[in-house]
């Protein structure tokens, strides 16, 4: 079974490759468990660090008809990973739009054409929820306040459309926001998440553009390649109706616990600048700093154990120190 | 200040430029009246009657660029009625996505060219509900069932987003269904409510596709007309962030009280055939048989007094009886 992953030179996407060679199956459109024949990452650009038996292909994934191209007829899964990130997205409207909008409903009209009925996985997130209480659950209505969530949103319900008129297996999953991300900052409005960590842990700077008690609905990367795995294999009679998409299980944190958990491990607090920037406080003041996720507990989601243990991976997986 | 209306030859169109044209005035970008300078009427085809001192356009408006040619750069107000009815774009889901969703986006980003910023009312539908209590409120999660509601979902999100980056004064109204619509039945899968009651009125036979105990939820023609104009005229401010659609409100009726309506009215009950369709009993059962419309009550939009008004109203607005 070949297996499409859109983003698929982005950190997730490489570790979601990683795990899915590992793996080395998936559920089929049956429902059981298929051998992976390939797996194809497509993005703007192949990384510089290239895996071994995964392909990889470029792709515009904006111009017409570029999902003909790079994924193949026989394709039985996909994780729709790509997309423009928040803080860019607010930047710029007809990219994010055209990315994040248009590029979905063109890779969702391919899936419909496939030889048999593929399963997809959208990736959206937290920040589909913009207008709502602090700690939103299943049922909580989505009234996204920025355009990456406006995007996601419609991505949603999109995917559950095409889903509903049996044109693709598709489920959504609404991420927390992935920390610890490795490399360097990035234009997602909560890349100071991760940075405020990852920086310190190698000592160097990294500046916060919010205040110490912001909290955020956080996942590790491990964790998250999880999810979008279960998310994948779970039967689809478990999601929801009317709109498939399900809030993920996570971790409420705020920067100041971040910081001390930082300071647990051993890095310079120091290190951090505090720099507050209003526009990245009110698009992450916006999102929940919690949620609760009866749905996808039930359907066997889970969130990560602490952020010390979210630091610890980040120590052993990038920085290479033992377990 | 010119008024465009899409959708303008169908007979909401018809029976909103006629209330623009007797009213003259609506509110410009600064929220005071302005006098109306031309009402324009788009839609596939003229109208076989048209009114004195409107302007008609006919235009294919899922075609490339067609806003372009039929939205005047001075345009003050865009009424967005133009749809493909909920049991059509089940039958055919591309025109439906075409019509619904495509075209309201090139509406949009036509209105973010003009030359100044223009309000836009886009009609919306009590369709956006599917997987809800039957009686919904202003914060019941919106989990469409059939592709029209889907796209009108989308088209409200696309709507706030655009109203909140500044590009259009955009506001989305879910109407009830409009009873008793006149003309002929059409493809709208609640077009039975208005012909069970019509077609009797005028001696003809109707046909019943639903059960007698399935209650919808209703408004007449005249109400819908001045809702929308309300919509348009309302200052911005008191509309929801994040989702800038309202729930209008209206009447819970069986279909017993509106035959029991038709009887009260004269009308020939044993006109009424009683031809259960699962198809259309399926669509109309998921939408919400009432609604809880705080938002909008505050707002001042308000509901017909009861059924037998609306039969009133039919009689006199399109039959000619006396009032």
């Amino acid at each position: 079974m070949k297996v499409v992953i859109t983003g698929g030179a982005g950190f997730l996407g490489q570790k979601l490759a990683a795990s899915l060679q590992e793996k080395g199956k998936l559920a089929g459109a049956d429902g059981s468990l298929s051998p992976i024949s390939e797996i194809i990452c497509v993005d703007r650009a192949v990384p510089g660090e290239q895996r071994d038996g995964v392909t990889y292909v470029e792709a515009d994934i904006t111009s017409r008809g570029a999902f003909d191209a790079v994924v193949p007829e026989d394709t039985g899964s996909v994780f729709h990973l790509a997309a423009v990130v928040s803080a860019e997205a607010e930047a710029d409207f007809d990219l994010g739009m055209r990315v994040n909008l248009d590029a979905t409903r063109a890779l969702l009209e391919r899936c419909r054409t496939l030889e048999r009925l593929p399963r997809l996985v959208f990736v959206s997130s937290v920040a589909a929820f913009g207008v709502a209480p602090s700690i939103v659950d299943d049922d909580t209505p989505v009234r996204p306040l920025n355009s990456y969530g406006v995007e996601k949103v419609v991505g949603e319900y999109l995917v559950g459309e095409y889903a509903r008129r049996g044109f693709v297996d598709g489920r959504a999953v609404r991420l927390p926001t992935i920390v610890i991300r490795p490399g360097v900052p990035n234009k997602a409005a909560s890349s100071f998440a991760s940075s405020i960590l990852r920086e310190p842990l190698q000592g160097k700077t990294a500046v916060c553009p919010v205040s110490k008690d912001l909290a955020v609905w956080i996942k590790s990367p491990a964790a998250a390649v999880n999810d979008l795995i279960h998310a994948h294999d779970t039967p689809g009679e478990g999601w929801p109706d009317g709109l498939r998409a399900l809030n993920l299980p996570g971790l409420t944190v705020t920067v100041s616990e971040m910081v001390a958990a930082l300071g647990r491990a051993g890095g310079d607090k120091g290190l951090i600048s505090w720099e507050p920037d209003p526009g990245i406080e009110a698009i992450v003041g916006s999102w929940p700093q919690g949620m609760v996720t009866e749905r996808a507990d039930a359907l066997g989601f889970r969130a990560d154990e602490n952020v010390d243990a979210i630091v610890r991976q980040f120590l052993v997986d990038e920085l290479g120190r033992s377990a």
